[in-house]
């Protein structure tokens, strides 16, 4: 197979993350969200968000790293925040883009799988901010959605205020910001 | 309103162009695509792709524009490409996106609006590549569906030929490509 017919491939693959059903519902729609639309969401989301940053971040590494974050999902599905994450599903999620990025030509995959090592592991300031922003869109569907999805999937108060506050992690204003509206939440009973 | 709950409101806005629906559908799927996902989509292609590009390109700039080059289509609606396009159709576009990001922080959208002016106008390098790759994929969703939109929407094969060899102007390499794919896809009935 030639380079670009390679590349091509990739591009077909990759439809099937608009198969992959998430958890919540985009504003508006009584539809769950695809994690395609889901992955573009975001990387919007960080752009508008980047000046609320803790720290010194590259703009552009985070939204390559939010185009493929979800990636490794054709092959493991989606998994609620909430749901304890197990090694195995990691692993699957880990060879799931791996095998995904092994249809580029030779040697131009390596650089993505790195870069969605980094996020997984979240530790610099690049993958911080963008695993702060994946969960920013799931927290307004809920908030707009009379909390659908925590209530659907038995998630109280406590644990959703836990989970998120790593968003300060990312942005202590945009957390601040964020913590306000769930604690208005809680009194309109949106969780469950 | 205070600078976060104004980007907040933007990322809210922006979920509906997960309710805009495209003419072709996804490799795979029986439902149509919608420009949310879309826009995830040539991103990523534009990433993969981005080493076939004629001109020195700023793939970073490529992505911003792509990331937001439909937004207008939440007033506007989803165009197919071999539909005559309007004068008419083109400011309500305009005035779409700028409605959208009129809703960000005071001074923040301007420099997304020049972006996606630049994109319209599709003279400079970076458009001219944008512009190429944003017709590749519903290419291959009607080379891998039996040419399902072409036939619905009655377009012979000289149109889809004419109207794509723009993509030359981006990438010769990639359009050498896919023309030969079309040309293929003649022989096998996929056109109106």
């Amino acid at each position: 197979m030639n380079q670009i017919d390679k590349v091509l491939s990739f591009i077909v693959e990759i439809e099937k993350l608009k198969d992959v059903q998430r958890k919540t519902r985009p504003v508006g729609l009584k539809r769950y969200e695809n994690s395609a639309e889901h992955s573009w969401h975001v990387c919007l989301s960080a752009l508008m968000l980047k000046d609320y940053a803790n720290d010194d971040i590259n703009i552009d590494r985070v939204i390559k790293m939010l185009l493929i974050h979800d990636l490794g999902e054709i092959d493991a599905g989606d998994t609620i925040i909430y749901a304890s994450e197990t090694q195995e599903l990691k692993d699957e999620e880990a060879s799931g883009i791996n095998r995904i990025l092994s249809l580029l030509p030779e040697g131009k995959g390596e650089e993505y799988m790195r870069l969605w090592l980094e996020f997984e592991a979240g530790e610099t300031p690049d993958a911080i901010y963008a695993k702060a922003i994946d969960r920013v869109p799931p927290l307004l569907h809920n908030l707009h959605d009379n909390g659908h999805s925590w209530k659907k999937n038995d998630v109280p108060k406590e644990k959703v205020l836990t989970l998120n506050s790593r968003i300060a992690k990312g942005s202590d204003e945009l957390w601040s910001n964020l913590k306000e509206k769930l604690e208005k939440a809680g009194d309109k009973g949106f969780f469950a």
